[in-house]
């Protein structure tokens, strides 16, 4: 199989997929905004998230700034991809030059809230600000699991009901599969916590 | 926030989530099958999948059956859960005495292919044969992410196209999000690899 076309089947093998923006801010204030389909949820107390990140390759052109500044400030925003936005969060996958923020490049703008220097998308509808706790480097691969606490979460009124349900339908949240496709979604079935059932 | 609806809520952060049925065998022939939401993609070179299960609790009384049989045999399958086996896939969540298979309790068959007694599930359309590579122990919270690669795939042939896209929707893989909550899917959108645009 040709090298894309089997990168583009392994990143389908999952199923679907979570679409974030994790924005982040360097020591000069120069904020970058990067997509990830890979945030996994690894536990509710603490709230701990988990995002995979390729390897640092150490040849001097590879810029992982999502990675470095994480490291640097100790904080980063995940941030919902609507619908309406899919185009400007692909297009943050772009190689951009240093100094140059992916906020401005595509068009979506950063919003600051409870954490200091840590930037929002302004146009998603739900975000979280996470404060790193610690990373794994994957032996078999080098990439590098990065895991953050939940300290600060930001969602529309009407998409969370008493019983802690999160409408993301309504939220617009996408689904992602492979490496560039996104999906809105419909819900099907909400089923009770499972019981085996007695003869 | 009550206890239930905080867990709920936090399960929901990431947004969508893979829904997959995880199948072993004991040394004994006994086969698990156990729904996880886990499932992140860590590498396509080699072809490399995580998944999370809760912490090994030494109390006696919680089994951890998909664990102990990947770590005893080194060999796990991923199924996608299909839109019309939600029920049956939800189900397997249940606490079943040992010696039950809950392929049997739930009613789902298990079929066996190129890997000597590694059990896939028959009903589900998109499925692979995984190989334990390795594991790690989140400090955080004691979780444990299980490291495996891709020996086996099976998908339907018109889910998969020269380029290597695979269709989701066409596959009827469901989107899960928060611990209950099951979704269709629709594609909205393909884009190209993004490059930064030259003034």
């Amino acid at each position: 199989m040709e090298r894309i076309a089997r990168l583009t089947l392994i990143n389908s093998l999952t199923g679907f997929k979570s679409g974030n923006l994790i924005g982040t801010q360097n020591q000069n204030g120069v904020t970058n905004l990067a997509i990830f389909s890979s945030a996994v949820h690894l536990g509710s107390e603490p709230p701990l998230i988990g995002i995979v990140t390729r390897p640092i390759v150490p040849d001097g052109k590879t810029s992982r700034h999502t990675y470095d500044n994480i490291k640097n400030t100790g904080f980063f925003t995940l941030n919902h991809i609507n619908l309406a936005m899919i185009e400007k969060a692909h297009q943050t996958s772009a190689s951009y030059p240093d100094g140059i923020s992916e906020f401005e490049a595509v068009g979506l703008t950063p919003q600051y809230l409870g954490l200091k220097n840590v930037p929002y998308v302004l146009e998603s509808s739900i975000k979280m600000g996470l404060e790193y706790v610690e990373e794994y480097v994957i032996k078999a691969n080098q990439t590098i699991m990065i895991i953050g606490k939940v300290l600060e979460l930001i969602l529309p009124e009407n998409c969370l009901d008493e019983r802690g349900n999160v409408d993301l339908n309504l939220a617009q949240t996408v689904a992602v599969s492979g490496l560039d496709t996104y999906h809105s979604t419909q819900k099907v079935l909400r089923l009770p916590y499972a019981r085996a059932k007695k003869d």
